[in-house]
């Protein structure tokens, strides 16, 4: 696989919430030209510990007028508290390779545990378990490392990608760019992130 | 003054609503660093057709956490239809120059026209009056014009800053970016803008 500097790469990210309360989070997806500027915007609204995460997801990348559209990263694959993105089943939708990107490795047995109190446990386990294992990607240029699970990519044309896009910190463009703006439509004004 | 080529800049635009409805329209201010990267964001609600802008505009960059933001860009003086910012005020009272960024000269007796509908017709017409005289600005790596109105800077800094921060269009990127984001939140989808 050929990747070009200006790979079109969309990055959600949701906004943020007050844990166990109902109701709506956005999720904001950032269409970036590689690392290098942001080109469109999705806009969508999940429930809270809901199960709808994944469907939105592909629904918005079926009916988006963006083309072009390569790659779909997502800051964790948790959105909204437990609402949790079945990457199998929105690559095997959409045809886009899915990279996850999270600061560390998500301890699973803690997760799965708070998890449980929740309705539909089965079906978001299985998603835990599709989302596969976690890699390392050590920054040469900041030394520090973040964590990423993928799917419909080699490891090394995932590393290559977050190389290209990860222009302005450790995360890459697409995710740390919606971290800004779905906290700062929420609260009013951003949240920082190195 | 010298301008670096990382000098914060918030740019302010409105979101899509329906004209003469009534109701709030969201405002969005990208912070960026000149014309490069997103640093951080400000929402704000303003009313319709109302007289809040200049007020609500004032009040997120006294209270941002955001530091070393250094000038105000925006997108025509007019936000949330006839909510017009008052420069002068705004100005005055931040010690942040403002540079108003437009894509054609505004057809004033017209606005005015469609203005004298709505109360305080004076302070609107006042806010107009204030922000003063249209300089064009002719990309020369596009060999296209925008146009510019400004308080708190010369002529020539502007230019500069313009230049700067107009990497990926004509449009300076705070503005730019903020387009793409206010609408995307309020539509689902941004609205494409060269």
């Amino acid at each position: 696989m050929i990747i070009k500097k200006e790979i079109r790469i969309i990055g959600f990210d949701d906004g943020p919430f007050v844990k166990g309360s109902k109701g709506k989070v956005p999720v904001i997806g950032s269409i970036f030209r590689g690392g290098l500027f942001l080109d469109g915007l999705i806009r969508l609204d999940i429930d809270i510990d809901g199960t709808d995460a994944t469907e939105k997801i592909i629904n918005a990348l079926e009916k988006t007028r963006h083309e072009d559209i390569r790659i779909v990263m997502l800051d964790g694959i948790t959105f909204g508290g437990f609402n949790i993105v079945n990457i199998e089943k929105l690559y095997k939708e959409t045809k886009l390779p899915v990279i996850v990107i999270t600061r560390k490795k998500t301890d699973m047995k803690k997760f799965k545990q708070a998890m449980k109190k929740l309705e539909n446990f089965e079906e978001r386990e299985k998603c835990i378990k599709n989302a596969g294992d976690f890699y390392e990607f050590k920054s040469k240029r900041r030394g520090k490392s973040i964590y990423f699970q993928k799917i419909g990519l080699s490891e090394e044309n995932v590393r290559e990608i977050i190389n290209i896009s990860s222009t302005r910190s450790l995360i890459p463009e697409p995710v740390r760019v919606s971290h800004i703006i779905a906290s700062g439509i929420v609260k009013g004004e951003s949240i920082g992130r190195p």
